[in-house]
């Protein structure tokens, strides 16, 4: 389905090479200033083409609200904002008509619908994000206006090397989004030499959540790591998550990994907070904070294997240039994603408390 | 929320020390054969108590199916099925009533309703998985009768050992579910000596969903990874999921994460399924398969501080036998929770085909 | 599917002749005072065998809280609550085993699912409106204590004979349930002429939500009057629904249809509230009321003729005692069904609002 | 919300006077051959302007599909469909923009939400029902090609005149979409009379299913008359519902109304289908037929009194011209929703019953 969100919802449609993507936002609060600037500012950091190191696809992404807004400010009613698709029949896709690439979609979607738009991979194109930013960034305005969350992610793995220093001022001043300055020239270093080799490299995402409300999600089927997971595993070329310190609490044992409570006040907080600011399920107001691992780009230049449609083994050269790591442009995507699922889910804590 | 699943759908009731745990499975098909013991077989599964190594509370969970079923078959409407709680109040909770556990879901779940019930957990107890291993009981056997499909799950990791050996038959012929025989002695050496220490250990479940529909999962939003992620992250002390290599494609290159097909007459699969049965949020028909990190148990016998509602820091010290690894009982549970997605998506699937 | 509402949910199940009839309530707000003693009197409302003119089964209907409460307090988390069946075996149904009743039913069940439980009309039964009296004893104190909203109905037409005057305080003194004590008289008479005859007869319930939110109600697909009606047509023996002045409208000319505001200080009230207290789908505050039409029991002691599964035409004659009208007895189900519609809108209108 | 459907579901947005009005249909079947044409068609029945007894906006109301589709063909994937808006900026409404016109949606909007679009009615303008039916074109074409179903409406009562003669191919051939030939030129008259009065009429819609598929709806809560009612109820100016006799009904005994299976071969059939093809909230494969109470337009040339925003008592006086009926513009409408609702329990049907 093409719907996301209980309350705070979007649906979205589009292909790679289609006339359009958009998105419909329903059930968003009113009154809520809203313009396409204050859109277009989280599209264009999603936007491909902004450095000699991504994809170059280089549409404006100009995004248009058809609806929902008056005089400046939400309705109430469904918002629509749609981006027209520039280059529609920029390039001749013979040559793939048939073939599945490897860790591509094609086959999935071939073989559940018996029909497939494999110009640029049609749905599964990484354009159809344009629809999620669009929704995270009204989600995320309403965050922060209304109740001071701010959510921000940054690349904190490129292949197997781990950065540990976080400085959030630095993310969006360098092209491989990082938040350790120290270790990005090595690290773009490594980016470039994996896109001369026609090659290209995964990494992993860190998101934050700072000053999150206390009580969102919900006992049993509704927890926020559940709820989150979902959001984030939905997002192209991701193949994991893990909450706080993760997979790491898994090799401890319970009296190192515990997370005593701590007083402070009329305030309380953990004192590593290792689960990541959820609890039971429940956020708990520190800070949330989970990774996604990314995979790297399934597009190369190099010569592969695969098989066709017709069941024929295959080899496939792609030509022209690529993207070689996806890890920073999906930075923006997961934030809003993040925001997306904490709006709703605020919604969601005020309508059963009566709040 | 307490309903789980789109079409084939659970609603969940039950706190540790209530009356009784129970699920009303909806949307069931038909003509099923159904019988309480086709569901006790799966409770025992996750009953507690079953050995040295586990928590000590002994209950018979036997279940009881209250509608829903005609001599002998489902009908179609609802099916009810309740377990009834024995030890209600074998326990007085007054020294943890005021405490917010450390790494327990006490504090959200106050901060959030304003109320909870604390006797062993209240909603947030283990117990409320008899809910889900009962709807997955009947979600398996409707895969495994009509579709031939088998959801099995084994332990392969406890604490920083991880386990290579994969034998299927193994699984259940050893209190700690795991599939490799040859590191079984060891590793119950080292949970042994974890309980002996009033300490905790986590580790790893891995699933495994064999001859899966093709098409299940759909394009955008629900993603088959997303919408297992969302399953296996609602189940109490998971903190991490991966699919196929998971996060081990983040630090690979292109060309070696890839995974081509290969055609076999009219069959295809991939070269190593690195990607876990699913491309694109889509089943491919190869098997489905991913890990969980579970953390240790958070109740542990040795002395922690933490606060209490009042604002207080405390010493908390919590007596009797306690359960030292959740893991080995995570396996019935998670392949509950798998057989509801793989069989909820082979509905959906189903319903949009229209085949 | 068994679950009706959005945020405000009761997820049902039981039949006739099976063990129990119960309900999940999800989704309750937290630290509501909840007994059965709240419940059982609505219960009571609706429970069979009252006086002389209803149907004979009596059993106490005797309401058991399962969860989701703690020391007489709703806990936020899901609410079971059951009712045993008494007389699961008390009669033989071999004889209708393979009809189709005239106006019941049996053909639909047995076509749609291949099989049926046949005893006392299995999942069809009026019984299954136990659990919808339940959720909706919670959801009436909710809106009765939190915003002051009085919802109640009355029998306002048998067979032919519309009632007129209206006085709120005579309902629940007389056996039809009739506002109109004048009329009550020579009704009973009908009715009991009826009940000789061994036949049935049908009538209208008016509903009425005195002191509505307003706003409560979305525009386009989630108009109140849908949701309304959805409610009220689910429940069995329904055939049409108007909302104020209803069909009549349809009968008139603008000029006379049209409903002026009228400002008065601060307040807004319409002239005569022809429209029934929504325009353009949403509540203005004005009184809710609409009325719905209830046909004549189905099951008449008068011999009949239908068909059987082996595609037979037969004579149908019931024996026994029966019920010759459903319309009072629809009262506190029909009242329950707009308690869950205005609460679950109630709390839906907060979460989008942020109010 | 803006949403419709459970798996073949619509999500609508825009306001008579935004940029444009449009839809995403979700979850539709692959394969299904689709132009702009097959909705076209749909369109320019409803479309206003059509005679001279319609409101005079005369829009080509052409639509363009921007997604969901290859090389003719639905893909699985959502269908964006859009019309844009010509006379957006066509007209002052500066005198009713503070006005609460009576029987408009005006006074609920403003108080809902705090703002609202007065332009044209914004989003409660009937322009609104061009998404649904975009939707609806494409249901019932499915349901046509692939269940051979023919879902259709007409006019039935206009004021108080209700008509007898049912004539299929009559209805597109009248200004007034009547069935019934003998009674057209004297209501025609009447229209007109009511049009040079400044003035509007109100009337029923009558809608058909014919050949639908057995076993559609759900016990309980999803009973197809509350579904279909629902449906109706969301359209603009409907105030009531009846299934069959409906209301009729109620006025009855038992032995009248109830309405015998006669078995015809392998066949079945009722005698009289006075419940209008649905028993038990499930479709017996008998015709489906109900009927649509439709007050008069709202917005009359002759003098009204009303309130505005600051509590003052006003005269409203609209000038121009203006649609004395809406009821024959309501029959593609009302097709349209009972389209998406047999589809919709058609592919639920499925699902559950793995047929």
């Amino acid at each position: 389905m093409n719907t996301f969100g209980n309350l705070f919802r979007i649906t979205s449609f589009g292909e790679s090479h289609g006339k359009a993507i958009g998105v419909i936002i329903d059930n968003c609060p009113p009154n809520v200033e809203l313009s396409e600037a204050d859109i277009q500012v989280e599209l264009d950091r999603r936007r491909p083409g902004q450095s000699h190191i991504t994809t170059p696809r280089d549409e404006a992404d100009q995004c248009e609200i058809l609806s929902g807004t008056f005089e400046g400010k939400t309705t109430g009613t469904s918002i629509a904002v749609v981006v027209h698709n520039k280059n529609q029949h920029s390039k001749d896709y013979e040559d793939i008509k048939n073939v599945f690439r490897p860790s591509h979609a094609d086959f999935g979607y071939q073989n559940k619908y018996g029909i497939r738009d494999y110009r640029g991979g049609g749905r599964s194109s990484a354009r159809e994000t344009i629809a999620r930013v669009i929704g995270g960034a009204v989600a995320k305005k309403i965050l922060k206006e209304r109740y001071n969350v701010d959510i921000w992610a940054f690349v904190d793995q490129v292949g197997e090397n781990k950065f540990k220093n976080i400085d959030k001022n630095y993310v969006e001043q360098n092209v491989l989004r990082m938040a350790d300055e120290a270790a990005f020239s090595d690290t773009l270093k490594l980016v470039e030499s994996v896109k001369n080799d026609g090659d290209s490299i995964g990494g992993c995402v860190q998101v934050r959540v700072e000053n999150p409300p206390v009580g969102l999600g919900s006992p049993v089927f509704g927890k926020l790591e559940g709820e989150l997971a979902r959001a984030m595993l939905s997002v192209p070329a991701t193949k994991g998550i893990e909450f706080g310190e993760g997979f790491e609490l898994s090799a401890k044992r319970g009296s190192e990994a515990n997370d005593p409570f701590i007083a402070e006040g009329d305030e309380f907080r953990t004192e590593r907070n290792a689960n990541g600011g959820i609890l039971g399920g429940i956020s708990t107001g520190d800070d949330i904070w989970f990774r996604v691992g990314i995979k790297p780009t399934s597009s190369i230049l190099k010569t592969q294997t695969s098989a066709n449609k017709d069941g024929e083994n295959v080899e496939l050269s792609v030509k022209g240039r690529h993207d070689p790591i996806l890890v920073p442009r999906a930075v923006p995507i997961l934030e809003a994603m993040a925001a997306l699922v904490i709006l709703d889910h605020t919604m969601l804590h005020k309508a059963q408390c009566l709040s």
